[in-house]
Order: C-alpha cells, then sequence, then structure tokens
C-alpha cells in the first residue's frame, strides 16, 4: 500500500476511534482537585469498568435534588418567586383579594408581614393562582417566566443560576451510560418546560410534587385541568417514594444538599453493591450564599450528621469548585 | 489509488453506512400488508424525514396498553391471576379466611361464585395478600410468578402470551428514534419486573395503576411498604393524567384495545401536527380470543365507535397478523 493510501486509511480509523482517559480533555473542569473530585471519578470508573462492582448501564440511575443542587434556592425557592408572581397576574380577575392582608402584603412584597401571617393565607392565594388552568396553558406561563425574570441579587436570569460544576457532573454520568434524572421537592410542571434546555434532562426523567389533573373538554378539545389538590408531596420519605413509583429503579448515585434529601440518599446507599451520595454544603457568602443548620430555606442539619456518620461526601462550594455559574 | 485499494475503502465505508429502506429486511414480518401496516409504515416514514410532518426524535413518544394489546387479557387480566395466587399463598398466616365465603371460592376456583358475591370480598383479600410488605419482597414473588406460572388454554407460560406484531412494531419506533413507554391500567409493581425482558420497556417507562408506599426502616434497613390504599387508576381518563403526571409529553402515537384507552388515544390525537392511533381488535377466534362490545374484560364499544367516527386504525388479529406469538 502507498504511504500516502496508509495514512488516509488511518485517519478514517482513527476519526472513529474514541480517546482514551488519559487523552481525553477533562470532563470536570470546574472541580479543583480534591476529595469530591476524586469520590466521582473513583466511583464512575468502578462501576464501569469490569470488576466486582461493575454495575451494567441500564441500571446507572443518578438522581439530583433541583434547589439548591442545580441551581440556587436562596433567598426564596425561585418556584415560589414565579407563584407569587402569578398571584399579582391574577389579581386583577379577583377584584375581592384589595381587602385580603396576604394579598395586600405580597403586592408590597412584604416579606415580614407574609412571614408574620404564617403559610395558610398565602398559600390558599398561590393556589388560587396556580390553579384551574389547562397543563398547556401553565406551561406557556412558565416558560415566558423563566426565558425573562431575573434574580436582583445576581441581576441574572433566574436560569442562568444553575450550577455549572453539576451540569459537568450530569454529563459526565451520561456519558459513563448513567440516566440522570431530577428528584425534587418542586413542582413537577413548574420544572418540566426548561429542565432539558437548563440540564439536559428530559421531562419524562423528572420526578417532583404535583398536583392532581382532571382530564375534560374544552371547545371539544381534551384538556387536563390542574386542580387546587395534592398529587404527590417529592420530599423527605416521598423522595424514595417518588423514585420507586415514577422511575421504578433504584439509584446508585444521589445528589442533594438539605434534610429533604436524607431519605434519598439513604435509599440509595442501601442498595447491594456500591454506590455514590453526595451532599452540595453552600459554604460560600463570596460567591454564592452560605447556609446550613439554621437555615429555614434548604436545612442542612440532620443530613449532615448522617453524611458524616455514614461517611458521604460533602461538596465543598467554596473549595472543591473553581467556579459557580457559567457567566 | 489502486482498484484494490478502493475497494477495500469502499467497504470500510459502507459498513457505517445504513442500508436504504428497500434494502433493509421487513421490520414488520408478522404484519399482513395492508391498511394497518400501511399506516404505521407511513406515519414512521412522515414524521422521521424532512418535512411538514417532521418531529424531533425528543418528542417521539409512543405509548402502549398492556393488557389485550401487548399480550393476551383472557378469560381474567393475568395480574388478577397473580393477586388471586397471593390469596392462596397467603392464606397459612389468616386462618379466619377458612370461613370466609370469597376465600372458599378463590380455593376452589369457583369464579361464578365470586362474581356472584360480588367485587368487594374478593379485593379485600387481595388486598390483605398483596399489601404489607416490602416493594423488594414483592417484585421477587412476581418474577417468580411470571418465570413459572403457565396460561391453562395455551399451555404456554403467561409471559410467553406477548403478541410478536405488537414487540416487532414497538423496536421497529425505538429503531426510529422512538421511545417506547407501557401506558396500562395494570400495576405498576406487577409490570415492572418483567417489561424490559419481554417488551424491551425498562421500568421507567412503565406507567401504570399503583398503592401508596410508605418508607420506613426495618431491621435498621430502609424499605418502601405496600399500603393498602390506592395512590393512582390509569385507566380511561387516568391515562392522559397518567401520561402527564409520569411523562411529562404528549405521545405522538398510541395503541389500545379497549374502552379504557379512549382517553389516551383522543389526548394523543389532539395534539398539534400529526399522529397515530390504532386499537388492536381481537376478532381471531381461532388463535386467540374473539371479543369487543358485550365482553366485561377489555370492552370495546365506545372507543370503537370513536375510532370509526375519527379514523383511527383498527388493527384486525385476523387480517393483519400472520403470526400471533412467539412460539
Amino acid at each position: 500500500m502507498r504511504p500516502t493510501v496508509r495514512i488516509f486509511l488511518l485517519a478514517v480509523l482513527m476519526a472513529g476511534a474514541p480517546l482514551s482517559h488519559s487523552q481525553a480533555a477533562d470532563p470536570l473542569p470546574s472541580w479543583n482537585e480534591g476529595p469530591a473530585k476524586k469520590a466521582i471519578v473513583s466511583f464512575v470508573q468502578k462501576v464501569t469498568q469490569p470488576g466486582k462492582d461493575y454495575v451494567r448501564p441500564e441500571e446507572r440511575i443518578a438522581t439530583f435534588d433541583n434547589d439548591g443542587t442545580l441551581w440556587v434556592e436562596q433567598p426564596l425557592y425561585f418556584q415560589f418567586i414565579f407563584m407569587l408572581g402569578q398571584v399579582k397576574a391574577a389579581a386583577p380577575k379577583h377584584p375581592e383579594w384589595k381587602e385580603n392582608p396576604a394579598f395586600q402584603a405580597i403586592e408590597k412584597n412584604d416579606y415580614a408581614a407574609l412571614a408574620a401571617m404564617g403559610h395558610k393565607p398565602v398559600l390558599e392565594l398561590v393556589a388560587a393562582a396556580n390553579t384551574g388552568m389547562s397543563t398547556e396553558a401553565y406551561e406557556k406561563t412558565v416558560k415566558t417566566w423563566i426565558d425573562t425574570a431575573k434574580d436582583p441579587h445576581f441581576k441574572k436570569l433566574y436560569k442562568d443560576l444553575t450550577y455549572r460544576p453539576m451540569k459537568e457532573l450530569m454529563a459526565y454520568l451520561r456519558a459513563n451510560g448513567f440516566k440522570t434524572f431530577i428528584v425534587s421537592g418542586g413542582g413537577v410542571e413548574f420544572m418540566r418546560p426548561w429542565t432539558e434546555q437548563a440540564y439536559g434532562v428530559p421531562p419524562e426523567q423528572v420526578v417532583g410534587s404535583s398536583i392532581v389533573l382532571k382530564y375534560e373538554f374544552a371547545d371539544g378539545k381534551p384538556v387536563l385541568i390542574r386542580e387546587p389538590k395534592i398529587f404527590f408531596i417529592d420530599d423527605k420519605g416521598g423522595k424514595p417514594v417518588g423514585i420507586q413509583q415514577f422511575i421504578g429503579r433504584r439509584p446508585i448515585a444521589a445528589f442533594g444538599n438539605s434534610d429533604g434529601d436524607q431519605q434519598m440518599l439513604e435509599w440509595t446507599a442501601a442498595r447491594d453493591g456500591t454506590s455514590l451520595m453526595m451532599l452540595v454544603h453552600h459554604d460560600d457568602a463570596e460567591r454564592e450564599y452560605a447556609y446550613d443548620r439554621q437555615s429555614k430555606i434548604g436545612t442542612l442539619d440532620k443530613a449532615w450528621d448522617e453524611a458524616m456518620a455514614r461517611g458521604w461526601t460533602v461538596i465543598s462550594m467554596k473549595k472543591d469548585w473553581n467556579r459557580i455559574f457559567g457567566f
């Protein structure tokens, strides 16, 4: 064979050849070298390479909490900010709300007054403004909000406040045959319209809290109407339940950041065989927020103690991440 | 370039080249040439080829009913036969059942007596025998049953009574970028242990009816306990609801066989853009069973009328399938 032909053939063959690990670019560039990154890479190698810890691709299920694990959750869950916005938007249809102290506080963004009156009057308004419409209409509202609404602290779109290291981690797991799921206390109909674009997680891999839907006809067309009634709460003990009801397989890796994720990590840890449990610790007041045991949002208290007792890996945002956001 | 080298290069290139449609083996060999097969192939071509009906792969969701659509459902849903078996198996722990007329009828397989006493006493026994254990223990019981239990009419394992043409159809859709889901009135924990092997549908793509699960600890290990309480009924109007709650995308193709599937097909038909709705008609008394409007199991009455009115495709098992089973 003439040398030019041989080189050409070699090029054809090389084009399809995968890079070996050492040749490949670092799949986790936003992660500093340290125990967290090491735990991830070592786990992935163990379950993908032949040996006693090998897990076949079909069983490589990884579950991620959303608020505080994949994106910011302070000073208030972004979904709650969206829902309060829906209360304001619905006000013209509810003139009676003008006399309602909870509505007055929402209109003035008076969170102190809201906190003082307790959950009930606020949640009643939130439920009224976020139910009664079709799932399609609600999805459009979520899409518009997520494409335009800005966080006043970072002065960025909320959807840009996702954690770059966690997105790298999800992509790295998928590149190694994992199926990545979101398992969040947040509402499933609030997340699904944008998780595919933000995280590469399609709607059918998003598990969350949900309300009852009702199938009916409107103008000769079938619609699903959002009823003001809880269907499922995907938090704490509800997370393993949600995993079983909606996924039907136990994860081999689970990622969270708060006491709401503790049972999901316990459930993952209790599988037969190796597993990876990680908690994101918000300890970076400079670049994001610092909070744990005392915080009302994203409380990390009992889950922290269990992580320490059982050797789950805690991710320090300050030490383990060399950058937090994509911007 | 020398001719031998040119031929070698051509072979290298061809090895990776997909076969064109006319070159490929028929992906639906159990289907006779006719309107049903034509409808399937024409739909798949429309949504996968550039043009106004193109659907990107992510949106190619196909949903299949299970009982009567993917496997036999006569003379009684196989799941019900399994559950009655569980009642017999649990009897030693329930000496009080000996006096129970419903239990006596189950023990004697006296279906006439059971029918005469109505659902309630039977369902109470079925619930008692199929709840209270962990999801893992129940899964093991289902696996053992499905691997060993035989249908007395066909003298075959129940799991071999799946329809070969429908399995070819599922594989054909997947080869064209579709994600195939089961959306069944049957219990999700009865189906998931075997649908991957039988249909190539993994647990996380099985939607069904379910009971409430409770997260608790037993001997220091977390377990999910099956509670005797309904969580979700995935039938009739519950099917579009289940699709939205568990999948979160509207199907572009839906397959059923009874009135329980009518709303799933309506929901699919009402999407913007092209869609495929098909009903399996059990009209082959010789090779399987013949039943429709009058049958108590798998009633096909209202859905038949709607199919006729809207031009949904009815699959005649007798005319459209040249073979029914894999054996």
